[in-house]
């Protein structure tokens, strides 16, 4: 028997080069328009500090700055602890290729406790992802070939015609089912496409510049999820000459609000 | 004649130590519970990158990690230019103190350029600042009287009391007034007391870790709000074992959508 690696495990796959040192290589089944899809970069960043020795913890909070795309070939993440605290850890990170540096990220990780706890917030009311209803669309790239998309609301435009809501929500899994971790998390923090094709009803040259991820589960209550969907659910605030942000939730079947994402993308309209 | 400079613009006063190195002393007129209040940090860190030669743009986002308390005394300012594009920068920051680092940050600076442009969302309504409804209560933290603060819904508890919301909205303004930029507008969007106070009705240790901001003017925009009132929105959408998110809003009274904000925040309850 022979077993393989999942392809969203191959994307991250990371070679150690000395305490805090990694090397990678991009997969082209994960490709954007221009590189690789950022929600694998976030990935092997959460990826590459779960590896660290000195790491304490699980990710809370994680900011993703990409600088340029990160071209075809290998990549090395460099991560640094920052600060460590008694419950908590500040994490550095940087990816570079040859022609400099293409991603710089800091993240902090920390232990949960008991403590009074409340989800204020309430999942959007939708079909279940099985219903009959849903579409799923190919995506126009490759790496959203990896992920079974049910769009219960605001799918990619296929006729040009403007929204006026911004809002996409939808259910949404890897394909191959794979069993959810932090790192596919922080991926499907980008899993929506630019929500200004969406108001725009049409494709135009967008890129995140920065993205936020919040964890609001620890790995025991993310291990639950299994292979199960998500619900996901994005919408923008402002579009202003040029940049405009999203705001963003990630839900378990269950109603667990696994995580909270934010982002900003620049745009040329 | 003699004039004095504005508190706000002491203490983010810094001296030059080199290109991309900065001194600054901590105000004790912005001192917070533990350490300085962390608007005037992520303040700092956009002036320190404002004053840097090679800077292009005006701030588009910025991320502000709180490693550790900053101490009453001199703090250096640390900004490096990772990437400069066509038509943004990407800029990391660090804070430190004799006991070691105490403040990471990203930024992200940009042009802005015509396109086509929306704002999605819908400003709160509410009665305008001069309206005698409002309540202006004194803070119990020193910064806080650095700011003229009239909250419209979910003022500091006095009483013992939970809330099922943790929405707080209220006009501010610096006091004495001052003309609004992009350091005071980065510290407005952590002005907001902990939600977790409003939702369980007392003050409990509580801190914020990770600040993220996006801004959605460019200065021109900007210093149209003169040093007129703007309107602040947060709630939580979850507190989990510890950690709970914020997300915000920042209108001017002209219904321009100035900034959105998001942190995470420790809490112990």
């Amino acid at each position: 028997m022979t077993t393989t690696l999942h392809s969203f495990d191959t994307a991250i796959d990371l070679a150690n080069n000395g305490i805090g040192q990694y090397t990678g290589q991009t997969n082209p089944e994960y490709a954007n328009m221009v590189g690789p899809f950022g929600g694998v970069t976030a990935a092997a960043i959460i990826r590459a500090i779960e590896r660290h020795p000195d790491r304490i913890g699980e990710p809370v909070a994680l900011t993703v700055n990409y600088l340029a795309p990160v071209t075809d070939g290998s990549f090395d993440i460099t991560v640094r602890a920052a600060r460590t605290n008694r419950t908590n850890q500040h994490w550095t990170a940087e990816v570079a290729q040859d022609h400099g540096l293409t991603t710089t990220a800091t993240a902090v990780f920390g232990v949960r406790r008991d403590a009074w706890s409340d989800t204020e917030v309430t999942m959007p009311t939708v079909p279940d992802p099985e219903s009959p209803t849903h579409t799923t669309l190919p995506g126009p790239v490759p790496w959203m070939r990896n992920y079974d998309m049910h769009y219960v609301d605001g799918a990619v435009p296929t006729e040009p015609a403007e929204s006026s809501s911004s809002t996409t929500t939808l259910w949404v899994r890897q394909r191959p089912a794979r069993a959810l971790d932090f790192a596919a998390l922080s991926a499907l923090s980008d899993v929506f496409y630019p929500r200004v094709f969406l108001r725009r009803g049409r494709m135009l040259p967008a890129g995140t510049i920065s993205l936020t991820t919040y964890f609001h589960v620890d790995g025991t209550e993310l291990a639950r999820q299994g292979t199960d969907y998500v619900l996901a659910s994005a919408h923008a605030q402002r579009f202003a000459r040029g940049y405009f942000d999203q705001t963003a939730q990630i839900w378990g079947r269950d109603a667990t609000l696994l995580a909270t994402s934010h982002q900003i993308v620049y745009y040329k309209d």
